[in-house]
């Protein structure tokens, strides 16, 4: 596969970019095409043995930083982003990777190279949720904070293919976010939505669920509008956080409780790992016309590792093929 | 002070309402009116030593069910609720605690024997998060799915008074939940609402907050719509207990894991302590002419007594008088 790696991404750019892309060329003999800052990357690959890897160069003369605003797309029109993203308008990549700012990176890829599915009205910003149950697609998550159902129904469609295509659950069940399970239960957006879901027969919709059935396993996608849907990343990203401080905090107390901490550290890494987010590396801009994979800004090397094999995994289940033969017109 | 107790209110009624207004009516000797079956409420009374205690059984031939309707206002006229409400709309008590049903509890403090103080046009159903920082009051979490910008700021007001008179908190920091903390983030409700909570000079609005925010204390009090509010409060309650009870299964996987987790059992503990929402007890339905406090359905009797002390302080902070005064016409 050729994958195309945003170098001049994470907040720690370029290092954490550019061991992970080698780490991805070693383990599975993908071509990665690291785009940015040539001199930048070149020094970065120098640091590291990579004989025998297929890895190129492309220069990028701009970069989008953390505090650029959505104008990004004209501003900087020679950015990493927009160069990667060219590369697979072009055919050169199957996929673009950035750990990059998500709303530029979201920008670009709608209003710059690639652009929307024809038919698809909005694209929309996704989490996966390692969960103790497996995988779960979370859309939207930030990019539509005010949606219609017709982008609830829209977001469904694509997330269930991507879950089905790229993460490999055969009849994915998709369920709506709401406040109670029972159908009447929701605000406005989520009543109007219900009927619309049933009416879909190639989505294994399960009902409107609570977070409390969602953390437990209960569907393997999850649909909201962008503000509800952040609220829910945000406050279970800061919630597991909140529990790990306190508890380190309660056990570091005493003398006992930090030598019982000690022994039982194996388990808390273990929980760790369990929760975190680079475990995924990355997910999909869903509805955009080309591949392109967003990752954390704290990324580390494994973490963009991670995020490039999400990008094979939607090419290998052809992703955005598949959405623009059955949702575009 | 006397206050009414729903003795037909929690999951395992009557025991632990009527031991939890026990533990309250020895600890602060206050007089507390049992609202339920007599029979029933006499019997369980019976079990307990309630020598020199203020207790008083007050018969209600009915009991909302959690499986009630919200008809239930008018199908159960002689409901504790309804007795309990009456009680304080007569001057007979100066609060009514209840662990039932919420949306009974609610619809019929709105529809029932006290309804909404004059002006006011939506109650709220709040939660108070004892969060590692202190209290935070969050409304609406329910019962107001969706809002218009005046309502948030109404629920902004009255939130704001409650943890001025009842929590104690100096001029509370009031925030926004959105999904991001600049301005001009958030969907069209958070947009509209932001110049109106700028204009409340009454109001210590300290602007827009993500849940991470919320959760390490910046704000006293944080205002959603109903929808927004209870993913927000589910998702904390849900993530809180699926890394309790995965880090619980990991120890457990091993011997000397399991050893360190009962070295540091202690610490355990008290995070547990931390996060128990039975430590607040019972929450204010804001807005109704009348001091009524929800309690969790599976209250205990420590849960139960905490509620009291919640409608308490409540009453010596004459939060109903001053949000008649300064929010009703």
């Amino acid at each position: 596969m050729r994958i195309a790696v945003d170098a001049m991404g994470s907040d720690d750019n370029p290092a954490p970019d550019v061991a992970g892309s080698i780490l991805a060329a070693r383990e599975w003999g993908d071509t990665i095409l690291l785009v940015g800052d040539r001199a930048k990357v070149e020094a970065e690959l120098g640091k590291h043995d990579t004989t025998g890897l297929s890895l190129e160069v492309v220069h990028a003369s701009q970069a989008v930083t953390m505090t650029d605003k959505p104008d990004v797309v004209k501003s900087k029109p020679d950015s990493s982003m927009h160069v990667g993203m060219r590369l697979v308008e072009e055919g050169q990549a199957e996929a673009f990777v950035s750990a990059g700012n998500t709303g530029g990176l979201l920008t670009i890829a709608t209003l710059g190279p690639l652009g929307r599915i024809k038919g698809i009205k909005r694209a929309a910003l996704t989490a996966i949720y390692p969960l103790p149950s497996g995988l779960t697609v979370s859309a939207d998550i930030g990019a539509n904070v005010d949606c219609k159902s017709e982008n609830l129904v829209e977001f469904a469609q694509m997330s269930s293919l991507y879950a089905e295509l790229a993460l490999g659950v055969k009849e994915p069940r998709v369920a709506l976010l709401s406040n109670g399970e029972e159908e009447g239960k929701g605000n406005q957006l989520v009543k109007e939505t219900t009927p619309l879901m049933h009416e879909q027969h190639m989505l294994n919709y399960i009902g409107n669920l609570e977070p409390k059935e969602i953390l437990s396993g209960k569907t393997d996608v999850i649909i909201h509008d962008g503000f509800a849907g952040n609220v829910l990343l945000k406050t279970l990203e800061a919630t597991a956080k909140m529990v790990k401080d306190v508890l380190t905090e309660e056990i570091r107390r005493g003398l006992i409780t930090t030598l019982g901490g000690a022994l039982a550290y194996p388990a808390f890494k273990r929980v760790g790992a369990l929760l975190d987010p680079s475990r995924v590396g990355g997910v999909p801009l869903l509805g955009i016309d080309g591949l392109v994979i967003s990752a954390h800004g704290r990324s580390d090397d494994i973490a963009i590792m991670n995020a490039i094999r999400q990008a094979r995994q939607a090419i290998q289940g052809k992703v955005v093929e598949n959405i623009r033969a059955r949702l575009g017109r």
